[in-house]
């Protein structure tokens, strides 16, 4: 059901489209950083046994340190964030009675989809006052693909928007790691479920570890849904002391800035560039699809978008040879005629 | 909400409850494989990059070999069999409607809680005659604890009689990989589900794999619940490689099933084996609390139920070590009086 959907990252499709590209692929279609988090050792017994209730406290701890959780809120772990995405209309069928959901968008297309999976009435909006009739939000901050952040008043005055009428703020925050003045933690509002995602900041999509923080009751409702040992013991002990590593991020963080800037130098000839996080580059471009497929037969796979054809977003090339390769296709691209 | 019910494998507990107890604790408390399936080398990209619809595919395609699906059924992947447990009550609500949910037990827990907590009638039974007013059955199959398999004939009955109410059979086959004559794939009646287990038999609990098999319009519901990336990377790689490897499998069970025969001659004196499977023993004694106060105390656990007080369940020793410190712990324990 969700194959209508085009996501970053999966090669298999640009082998498809480009099967006589070199080798190997470069992968920017994802916001995933490239340089990932140093895997810690992971004992034989991580594999071997079932999480134990300690392993998942220590993690919950971790990430609530992490992510400046207040105390009274309840935080959930999962095996990534969308499954989160995909249960909540499921477990707060509420929300879905309590009126139409609201998509802030564009954004990643999987929270519009589950809420009319689930029976929701979907308001897909550019703005805030399309929004206006709406029970429920759901907000991306930073948003994907073009990095846009609400000050925290608005996010506020969104919830409590969302409270009276019943509904709940949902508010996406997988890009806010770098860019920790714009979460909505550790302030966060009543009727407000915050996400945030491990894969991204620190390379290990492929661990699949994401939270849910908010009411308890909505925390509980998720964990009941998943039961006590969806997260595998490699994430756990993985999650744990990735989060803990504040000094990791710090410097993470600094030379992603830097490389997110090197990208947009390299791109600005080629267009606008719309916005983005530390992580990934929105350019708008007339000549974007033939550019992704200038890209494409170099074996550079870019995220495209579905509604937004003039559009690419550009993660980051993660070693020298990618940004050579990068920068010689880049170099080497003449766009046609017709897009000039 | 699932601190209610008991479970094996949790060693905090133990921890806790015998606090002076010699280490490394022996852990016979969980029915899972003490030698592992070897776990093959883990490229950092199975960590680093979102898991792509091709590696779903492979590990999908390798479970319906291992597990011998009928073309015409659906298979879907989860990080353990326990969220799809809960999941099915939720994503299959006329299932709820369709009338009471019979579970014939004792066994696995959480079964039962997951149709209450969806608002089904639960039906717990020890005999088949008690399920009769059932829509739904849940049948684990072999049983959890006591190794009890039903005939293939009397579940195609029961499924036949759950599709006429408008139910459906949920079979829960987590221990029929060392006894494939004992699953009812692949002649998979109508109106069948059934669960499949990576971590017990492959003993890598901590991956989080399981599978469900039926009618495709409930794997795709369980699917969209999950949504596309619910397993992670290294556990899809493992599964593909684990599931396709028949010689392991017969050798592994081969060696368990000798394990089991060694466990029964060392807990027959001190009562009766109920039954079991490969991977676990069920012993009833009158003296089953003091035995598991004793096991405890050198450092042994296994595992003990609520509502069954003179059952006490051990899974296999992995070693030469925990098979001495068992012989030596179980040749000291003398019954108290009141029990012998």
């Amino acid at each position: 059901m969700t194959e209508g959907i085009w996501h970053g990252g999966d090669l298999a499709r640009a082998r498809a489209l480009f099967p006589d590209a070199p080798t190997p692929w470069i992968d920017l279609s994802t916001g995933i950083n490239p340089i990932p988090y140093p895997l810690p050792p992971l004992p034989l017994s991580l594999w071997q046994r079932l999480p134990g209730a300690d392993d998942e406290a220590a993690l919950l701890a971790a990430a609530r340190t992490a992510y400046r959780v207040p105390a009274a809120a309840g935080v959930v772990a999962a095996p990534g964030t969308q499954i989160l995405i995909d249960l909540l209309p499921r477990v707060l069928p509420a929300l879905v009675g309590a009126g139409p959901v609201a998509v802030l968008g564009p954004t990643y297309a999987e929270h519009a989809l589950a809420w009319r999976q689930a029976g929701a009435a979907v308001i897909e909006t550019a703005t805030l006052a399309g929004a206006d009739d709406a029970a429920s939000m759901v907000v991306v901050n930073p948003n994907n693909p073009d990095g846009r952040s609400l000050p925290a008043g608005d996010l506020a005055r969104l919830a409590a928007r969302c409270a009276a009428r019943g509904g709940m703020l949902i508010l996406d925050e997988a890009f806010a790691d770098f860019k920790p003045e714009a979460s909505l933690l550790p302030g966060l509002p009543a009727a407000t479920i915050v996400l945030r995602s491990f894969g991204k900041t620190y390379g290990l999509a492929g661990v699949r570890l994401g939270f849910a923080i908010g009411e308890t009751g909505a925390t509980a409702a998720l964990r009941a849904a998943m039961g006590p040992w969806a997260v595998a013991g490699p994430a756990l002990a993985v999650g744990t002391q990735a989060l803990a590593d504040t000094g990791w991020l710090a410097q993470a963080g600094a030379a992603r800035a830097a490389d997110a800037a090197r990208l947009d130098a390299l791109l600005s000839p080629l267009g606008r560039i719309v916005g983005g996080t530390a992580l990934f580059r929105l350019l708008a471009a007339p000549a974007a699809p033939s550019l992704f497929a200038h890209l494409g037969r170099h074996g550079i796979y870019v995220r495209r978008f579905q509604n937004e054809t003039t559009w690419l977003r550009f993660g980051l090339p993660g070693d020298a040879a990618a940004w050579g390769r990068l920068e010689a296709a880049l170099a080497s691209f003449v766009p046609p005629v017709d897009s000039a």
